[in-house]
């Protein structure tokens, strides 16, 4: 068997997020669908991240193995033939191939999120599905402030979703979270080695509710003491949320 | 009649441009429909430019006359109310009462705009008909080089389309024309008096085209001087470009 590592690019606005679904349509059903087309021995991919409807991705990381006889074009040749196959809000922006050990899931070091916000007073038509619409003022340097309290490694089990992770350990280490802002355009850049269900929208609605002013920043820290969902911030909406890159 | 100018931002995918036509769906009609919801007295607005079909605007300037007696709200809550008529892909982003010798066309000192290129082997999904792919290597060194060639006052008739402004004057002043690059993603800045039709669009063609070695930076000396539309770059897509600024 070959093994190959896909980066994918997509806009999640039209899919019930990646992972393959019963009744709904998700970007790992269509990848698979057009590898099947080219190839008979193709199972299926293998991404290093679930995401969520209406999050989007830059670099998504998926691997498949496809068998080595039926092997017989160079990656870049496949990465044109995969993108004619595909929808238009999905493109395969890489191929390489890797090592018949790697998986894309269990060797990823470490994964960077991003978080668009338009913060004005009217919706930006050209952020639609693409951005959080906070119209009210923000106190940006207080959003600055507690991002440092986000740093390190934690239990970040307040900022999950509480319905999973029951048994596993939601200890995380997250070793960027900043803000870079534009006048309108808010962006927050997460990076850490794993991320829990849900955890960086918990982290964004936190933040933009320290920069309404409803938490002060050093709140933050009770929030992990709490060790419980409902003692931190709102969960911030899918739309503004995009897997930016993965680390391996 | 009560004058105001709205400041009007949309996603041009959907729209034959901003001017009403018959048989077509453009964003002016949305606009007048939404006023007239709100006021009997008013007749239409006017725009500060023309944009094609598949153009963008962040800030396109129109004004509107408002029966005096009609005008019992603020600016701030006429734009909430004339966003909830709006589609989602049109929103008033600002609104400010202006004097009644105000014209949102002949009162503009001058505009930006701006170009969006994708500038990898594959389309972005997330800029989907928001930006122009060019999947070649580009030599960014010298489309910096072939900028300088478009500022100050010339004859950019080889630039526009020459269907139009037969007995207007083609000579218009270009104050900025500048590239932004990040790793993929190109955006060239353009600002001036005032834009012949598809002038932009001649321009950006022709800046990737000397950025893929078709011609020198120096050419475009010559464009300028044969006036003639035939003699310069192709014209860049319409998804690409945005009105991002007008002047006052």
């Amino acid at each position: 068997m070959i093994k190959l590592l896909l980066i994918i690019a997509f806009d999640g606005t039209n899919y019930s997020g990646w992972q393959t679904q019963q009744n709904a349509v998700t970007v790992q059903q269509h990848i698979d669908a057009s590898l099947r087309k080219l190839f008979k021995g193709v199972d299926r991919v293998y991404g290093s991240s679930r995401t969520d409807s209406g999050v989007h991705a830059l670099a998504m990381a998926a691997h498949v193995e496809i068998p080595e006889e039926e092997f017989r074009m160079s990656p870049s040749k496949l990465r044109l033939a995969l993108n004619t196959f595909l929808p238009a809000d999905i493109r395969v922006m890489d191929i390489e191939q890797v090592s018949p050990r790697f998986h894309a899931q269990y060797d990823a070091k470490g994964k960077q999120y991003r978080y668009q916000i338009w913060n004005h007073r009217a919706m930006n038509p050209l952020f639609l599905n693409k951005a959080w619409h906070v119209p009210q003022i923000l106190d940006r340097s207080a959003m600055r402030r507690a991002c440092r309290y986000f740093l390190g490694t934690k239990d970040f089990k307040s900022f999950a979703a509480h319905h999973t992770y029951e048994i596993e350990s939601t200890i995380r280490t997250v070793s960027v979270c900043r803000i870079k802002t534009g006048s309108s355009l808010i962006s927050i850049i997460i990076e850490g080695d794993g991320f829990l269900y849900k955890m960086c929208r918990g982290m964004v609605g936190t933040l933009i509710q320290v920069g309404q002013g409803k938490y002060a920043p050093e709140d933050i820290e009770e929030m992990f003491n709490k060790r419980d969902r409902r003692c931190a911030g709102m969960s911030a909406p899918a739309e503004g949320l995009y897997l930016w890159k993965v680390f391996y």
